[in-house]
């Protein structure tokens, strides 16, 4: 089995910079297999490349080595580096892009990229993706040894993600995190924390939407609700229409969630690793 | 030659969702060969998508895993299943995607999919993409018999498509059916349908093209003509220009075909399959 | 290692038409790689497509396949071609695509493709990416001979590209070519036009930029620079921020860039062969 590399970035399809990382990872790992996640992610958005990072790499093979080049500060003092994540690598800028993954996966080691032998050897300064992302992730599709990559790291950047906070007796308020392509508001209240869906509530300005569903079709065609979405988080949905749109959701927009129906959420928000599947 | 497995949904390049999806499949198939068709067919858009996979199904090598996720019913009582058709297989909800495939290639057999062994363990009731149709996929491509998927199909679920419809002697009404990038308007009307081009006109609103050319450079520049299109349909286009936003024309606008250039297109209205090829 | 094959196109991700190139491809050549550079180049823009192509078949790996599909002529006169280009091979119309790749690799042969062996059956008059250029790229990946595609090219065509124009001593007229997603304004000044970057300015409109500097954190945030861009040529940025945008900068604005820090620009201008790397 060839060697797998997935790319991730703010790229966008219609500029050469995705095809250029492409080629220098050929060049060096022919046999590798490059799997497009997402050049979408919104120009310079961290948050949202941290969140789809944790939806995404869980899901991959052993060994798989992940680039993520959502880079705004390219050409200042922040590092690049490279981790152990779960048992695959990830190559990117440290810039706390793995926050949200390593709630999910064991973030390992971490190495910062200093190793010439792993880089281009003319270094733009603001193309690491091209010049020390791209060929470090295939020099390890190769073989190369994490551990010679360059000097330990201890304390990764963390991303200031906004986690649900105690406001009252069984509830809390969270926030909108994501709309996606559907409409869907995904938030960031972990699903695992309602215990007895029916008994919980999720409410936003003038609605409050009873009991968590598990699917659109739980109520009829039009009307919203709260369910379980599949990234892991609690979503607000409309079935058959666009949530976001229809009601005026936006992201960092707050939400409340409560009931009887949560677990123990106060020490899992006290305690992020609570919160870790 | 390692299974090729192909990906057509709605999901769009942003959110995580089809990421998830190859995730999953080379977990599964680390040797598959995933390749994208679209993931930006409009969202739900369950008759686009059948029009997508119609004109490209049929250009893929034996064997080919056709996987196609355009599901709004997902969390509904519609089908998980797989088919067989052509030399290869699809992979995905029975709603209509295969409606126009099947006037093309071989319908010959389709399953449920109901067996454990070849889901993921938990299943969201919004993703089945991700966790049946992936999972399923990527299982046929190691060799897993498709029979053992589940239970036999007797009756497809069918898209209701508009066939063009006799109106008068030598004249047929159809429909556009799709807008492309370029502004051109695809109709529902088969090129086959014609004869004899030269005697063969097609009308919309207030404008009648005479003849049925063959390439945008048979008029001159600026000027609409009616074609034979690469997807086996009768278009609406101008040379140079976008067809569509010039001459104010949408998908579900009618549009006549007529003239003694058409074969005995009135057989072929009421008899699909002489439409096949 | 399998041969590799990559396609750059205008045909966007809704429309069928890169997928049916993909299994037209893999029916013929069903061990190639295809790795997808661009399908979002401007529809028929060529000069898009022509600075996309200079910015990235250099990183690509010897014998690497380039099929390149802008072709606003299919269906005229224009010829479709073949070529070696640096230690890989191009295939797409002969229309200018090639012409500033050409700067940066030799472009060593070029054939005529009318060898109906490596063509599709029946060839659409408006789509020969499926029924031609496909193909004929994949026939190459299997090893078929490039001088047996069809006669030899004396003089491809040339894209009317706008190199830089000498205005007054120390001082040349440039012009915007790209805006990239992230609001950089690439010029079609050369970055190595520029020998001392502290000797050298680059204005446009009412703003005068001293320095040519090397990232975006060389100036404060916000504040605009110019700088010597990833592809090889000089940008408009703004540290932070779209500069495009913010600046009004436009695809075609003219620029001027002057000083005492320029090499004998005027000798590269009048021998375009002394920008070549």
């Amino acid at each position: 089995v060839a060697a797998l590399v997935t790319l991730t970035t703010d790229f966008g399809a219609r500029d050469p910079y995705v095809a250029a990382m492409k080629g220098v990872i050929l060049s060096i790992a022919p046999e590798a297999a490059i799997v497009d996640l997402s050049h979408e992610i919104a120009p310079g958005d961290i948050a949202e490349a941290a969140l789809f990072l944790a939806a995404t790499l869980p899901y991959f093979p052993h060994g798989a080595i992940h680039v993520a080049v959502i880079d705004p500060g390219v050409g200042t003092a922040r590092r690049a580096v490279a981790a152990r994540i779960g048992d695959g690598y990830f190559v990117g800028p440290d810039n706390g892009l793995l926050t949200l993954v390593a709630k999910r996966l064991d973030l390992a080691a971490m190495r910062v990229i200093d190793n010439p032998t792993v880089m281009r050897p003319a270094i733009s300064p603001t193309f690491h993706g091209r010049d020390i992302f791209a060929p470090a992730a295939a020099h390890l599709a190769r073989g190369f040894a994490f551990d010679q990559l360059g000097g330990g790291v201890e304390a990764p950047v963390e991303l200031a993600w906004p986690e649900p906070v105690p406001i009252a007796h069984e509830a809390y308020q969270g926030r909108i995190v994501h709309i996606d392509r559907f409409g869907n508001a995904v938030t960031n209240v972990p699903a695992d924390w309602i215990a007895a869906p029916a008994r919980a509530w999720l409410s936003f300005g003038d609605h409050r939407l009873d009991g968590i569903r598990t699917t659109y079709a739980d109520v009829p065609a039009g009307q919203p609700l709260a369910l379980a979405g599949s990234t892991g988080y609690l979503e607000i949905s409309i079935n058959g229409d666009h949530a976001a749109n229809r009601l005026g959701l936006q992201r960092g927009d707050a939400i409340t969630v409560g009931g009887a129906g949560l677990i123990d959420a106060g020490h899992a928000a006290l305690d992020p690793s609570a919160a870790k599947r």
